[in-house]
Formats: structure tokens, C-alpha cells, sequence
């Protein structure tokens, strides 16, 4: 038995590990997702910052209101954000990627848009992300993010 | 082949409505969870409360900021609302259960919290709860909840 036991042993070991750096990449990759979304957004390019939502009638967003399905929420993002003025800078820290699943995990963190007086003046809140894992990668299919004015945080 | 296909169609008829009545089922249990946790409030229980939240470390709340893990959370509860007249009255309405897969869901709704204005005054928000079906039922493992003064929603 001691063959065996040592080769049980030494998968139970490796599992962990093997598990751990798995979800790192997952992680590392999601934190891409959120990056490139922020990069899109800052080149006025809504259209690709679109692209990081999952292409489906049943994802929500959650803020002052709730709202249903990619096509609603292309189309509240170009009326709230018609101009480049509008739509600022955007930056995320304190990302934070927690795992569900193999198939679903949160991200966390905080936006800061940087705007001027004309375009809204300077936006900021915490939320909360569910990403899926779909065929076309990492989506997000839940977003509740409430926009705070500053002094309000 | 036709007995075989008979029964291949009839189960294929089957799975969606046990699958669909297995969903209603969970959706209906989380309602539950919601509605004993506002009852909870309501009675001025905060511990009986906090039992809607996994007791775990790593669960989040996102709101004006982040907190993590169940102690803390009741913590915060037990600062924030330190007395019935601050806990005032809690309804949730527009509820809505999503499953993510057989083991997380999400619910969407608003809050509102009726309260004196020695309480701290009324409060609204729409949230997103993501649900785990643990050993010890379905519990809340985020919650992303932004009280907005009355005017700003």
C-alpha cells in the first residue's frame, strides 16, 4: 500500500496547488476584462466597453433604477454618456476577484469618473460585479454600481 | 425504436418542467429567506436577522464602502442601528430571484426603511444579493445595498 498511499499523498498535495494557481488565472484574467473595459471607455469607444457584459436579454443592472438586458443597457449607456465630455475618465482600484465557482465569480472595487463641470462634474461609488464564464470568456452578467457625488461617499 | 422514443421524448418533455418546477421551488425558498429577515428586522432582531448572511469570513457588503466577513457585518448592524427607533421599519418589494446555477442565485429589489427623523429619516435603495445554497440553507454571501436619501433616487 505505501506506493499508493505515497502517490495519494502526493496528488492531495498537488491539488491545492494546482487549484490555487488555476484560480489565480481566472482572476488575473477577469482583472483583464475589467482593464480593457476601463481602456475602451477612456478611448469613447462604448460600443467595445459593451462587449465586457454577456450578449443576453437576462443580465440586470442595478443603480438608481433596474434594468434588463444588453441591448437596454448599450442604449442607457449612449444616452447618459453622449459625449466624450460625458463620459470622462474612468478609473477602478481596490479590484478585488472572489470565486463562486468554477463557472461564476464577484469582483469588487471602486470608479472614480473624472469629468468636467460640463460633463457632470467628478462621479464616484463602490460595486459589485458577477462575472460568468461563457463561450466568448469572462461577462458580466450582474452589475450594481450607484454613482455618488463627491462629499456623499 | 418507437417505445424507446416514446420515452426518450416524454423525458425530454419532462426534464424542463422538473427542472422549471425545481427553480419556482428555490426561487420561492430564497423569498422566504427575505421575507423572515425583514420580519426579523421588524421585530428589532438584529442576531435572528444576520442569519440570512453565511457566517463565513468572506462574505461582502458593498455600500458608501466595503466590509467583509459575518462578524463584522453584525458589527456594523449593531453600530449603525443601535436602537429600534433607528432601525425603524423595513420593506423590500419588486423582488425577483435569478439562478445563476443549482448552487448560487441572485435577487434584485428596493429596500425601504421608514423611519422617524430622530431615527435618522427614510431611506431607499435597490440592492443585488447573491445567494449560496449552503448545508444551513440559502444564505446571502454579497450584498451590494446604496441607502440613497429620499429626492436622490
Amino acid at each position: 500500500m505505501r506506493p499508493f498511499r505515497f502517490v495519494l499523498a502526493a496528488i492531495l498535495c498537488v491539488l491545492p496547488l494546482a487549484a490555487a494557481a488555476q484560480y489565480n488565472g481566472e482572476a488575473a484574467t477577469i482583472i483583464g476584462v475589467m482593464n480593457k473595459s476601463a481602456a475602451d471607455w477612456n478611448r469613447g469607444d462604448l460600443d467595445t466597453f459593451a462587449t465586457s457584459y454577456k450578449d443576453s436579454p437576462d443580465i440586470l443592472f442595478i443603480g438608481r433604477s433596474i434594468s434588463r438586458g444588453y441591448q437596454q443597457m448599450v442604449a442607457t449607456y449612449k444616452r447618459n454618456y453622449a459625449t466624450r465630455e460625458q463620459m470622462g475618465t474612468l478609473t477602478f482600484t481596490q479590484l478585488e476577484v472572489q470565486p463562486l465557482d468554477v463557472r461564476f465569480a464577484t469582483v469588487t472595487g471602486h470608479f472614480h469618473l473624472e469629468r468636467t463641470q460640463a460633463g457632470g462634474g467628478n462621479a464616484d461609488g463602490y460595486f459589485l460585479l458577477v462575472f460568468e464564464k461563457t463561450l466568448a470568456g469572462w461577462k458580466i452578467v450582474r452589475d450594481d454600481s450607484t454613482s455618488l457625488p463627491p462629499g456623499q461617499q
